[in-house]
């Protein structure tokens, strides 16, 4: 990017704040006050209140979809205003402005070079050398007054807004060497079955899981599965669309058009096609999934 | 537009993804990936899930707001994935990237040139020569990796990124003679009474009805109409604005002030003055509404 | 600003229209079409239906987060099409189109010199020197043809356009010597008690009260309150953060962890900490809050 671009990186907004309040749209008036180019991208604004794991989940799953140089403003942050510090992490790809509360830890898990981290104590993690967190101390980064219940509008839109200008991380304030880190449960294999779990509900009602195409590709499970249970359903195999009928709901007598299928993230999905799964099921983020390997 | 401006023709999206989910947010993250410059507007996004009917109303009474040249991405497809195609089609005021699958049938309704159009076979119309369709094919216009259940992601966006950079409908895909056809049901007239029918509600719960003030105009009907008719109750005349006291609930004890009026759109409305018709009158998509033109 | 420069002053829009209909996105498609280098935010499009205080109180709230020279767009309008007049208003800090119903209360409240404010008669007040207001006449910056239902497309979004265009709000029409004002109800000091109400409920459940912070500076409330009261609960002082174990509901066996504290408008919420206080509580706009001063 030259000096006289007047393309920025796109600022991507990812919030509990809804957009029934002002919240949002203030801080896109702190952030256009900055940079006046700033070019702003609303990932949502629905997480459920106070619910960072579903925050760190949404996030991890779609920050990759955003162009290199990408900066994130992550805020779901139950303890504004105390001591839980605000950062912003970098990574090769992009960066992230966020409360250190565990709401980046599908970022950092992506970034991790090995299946076992280095864990700085009980929820916490040793960043490895190729990303880099910092905290946001610098008043010259922050509006002039900071309240203690509203840091998304003075110190993480602010932040961003000065880096999307082309301020560096490291003069945003101290480095730290490690992050608040709570993923997300990770499937379990016992005896050819993996026991999973719902950890996302969609707007279509769809069930999303957390077990990830990326782990079938594991040598032991080399074999499709054969057979997909939640609750007291079983769906015969995996489909490629909603609409395939290969894997209806082969064992009720109601029929319902039950599809089983890996989603456009890489996640397992349980739907109804041209229906609502959440609704036919009665089920909630939590429960359990389980993905037959036997014959 | 000079090949040096900063300005590309609006891209303006419709879907049935809601903002809850972070869809809308990632196909913006992967247009701004492919034309930085791009300027992304929201019609709406929140049809009702897998209503192609609604999308098709909603895109029709709408698109002509938008500056000529604006380019169109519009996602209501329950069928992703499956062999309907993905189109782009061109009309002298703008482009329409879609499924083919009737989303776009207002929109053709609205350029072709006759009443009665050239049917291909049952639910297929042949397109006049003033509109051209491709179908989306060409792998340099798409992710590099394809979906089986998100091409608003993986074809749709990118094709709506590239034509917003001056790549060419032709360049697309193969051209298309016929699309997907299903026009919204048209009113009946019959001894001086417009049968019609309510297509729309909105926020306010005002019904949106099929009967356009165009059609009024023909000679047949130069007459006003006296009386308008919904479930049980009649409004003695047709409004101006949702405060005219001219139309109020005449037949009713309970005075509920029902209003008629033709709305911004050009269709007939039935309103509560600074209420909410859908709530009071307990109507949905789909209630009869007559117009009566007796003396 | 100088004649080269890409960036206009953003456009703020502000409207009960919400989102689910494409209403906002017909608005933004008309500015782009008169501007295409607009810059749009949207403050909020979830104000209630209709409800002009409500709108009023959320503009005056969060307008001064907005670049100095914002064009703000305000639409809660159940009179449209009726005498009532489209207005301009420009302040020094920003321009204001919206109808004259009251929904500018707040802002002109923000920018009258003095405590008691001249009345041109019941509700309107005449302004001060600093602020002008001038009618939307010029047909030059309405669109062609006006429908009496629409004026957030026809009349306010080009006038907002051209403005950012910079067309003088003097240009738009006739100057308005008074405007339509209903301020917010103040809170009443009687015996060390203030008295005071809620006035909007934000998507936590927060309940923001009309008590601002400033009213604390004035001598007579010297002192800190020592509690709050909200039906039959009370709390014993004023926290800093939503986390803050101080300010607990001391008075009841269930210990609902109640809050009171300054929000960052500087208005005196009441909250929950990680809770809902509005559903806990069952309050809605208008509920009575006391501040007690008393040793």
């Amino acid at each position: 990017m030259t000096g006289h671009s007047l393309v920025t990186s796109p600022i991507v907004l990812t919030t509990d704040f809804g957009t029934s309040d002002a919240f949002v749209g203030v801080m896109k008036g702190v952030i256009f006050g900055i940079n006046p180019h700033a070019s702003i991208v609303d990932l949502t604004h629905e997480i459920a209140p106070q619910n960072v794991r579903q925050g760190a989940f949404v996030l991890g799953a779609n920050h990759s979809y955003f162009p290199i140089g990408a900066i994130h403003v992550a805020v779901v942050d139950p303890g504004v205003g105390t001591d839980r510090r605000p950062i912003v992490l970098e990574t090769p790809r992009a960066k992230f402005v966020a409360p250190d509360n565990g709401l980046l830890s599908e970022v950092i898990r992506a970034n991790l070079p090995a299946q076992r981290p280095e864990l700085a104590s009980s929820g916490r993690v040793i960043l490895p050398a190729e990303i880099r967190a910092f905290e946001l101390t610098n008043p010259r980064y922050r509006l002039p007054v900071v309240s203690s219940t509203f840091h998304g509008r003075d110190i993480f839109s602010p932040a961003a807004a000065h880096l999307s200008l082309g301020v560096l991380c490291e003069e945003m304030g101290p480095r730290l060497p490690d992050l608040v880190y709570e993923p997300l449960p990770e499937p379990e294999l016992r005896d050819h079955v993996l026991y999973g779990e719902v950890i996302y509900i969609d707007r279509f009602g769809n069930l999303i899981t957390n077990v990830e195409v990326s782990a079938l590709s594991q040598e032991r499970l080399s074999r499709r599965p054969s057979r997909v249970q939640v609750k007291d359903r079983e769906i015969g195999g995996i489909s490629r669309t909603f609409q395939d009928p290969v894997s209806c709901d082969l064992a009720q007598p109601d029929g319902l058009p039950l599809v089983a299928l890996f989603g456009s993230n890489g996640f397992l999905e349980i739907a109804v096609t041209d229906g609502n799964a959440s609704a036919s099921l009665g089920t909630g983020v939590g429960t359990k999934v389980r993905v037959n390997f036997k014959p």
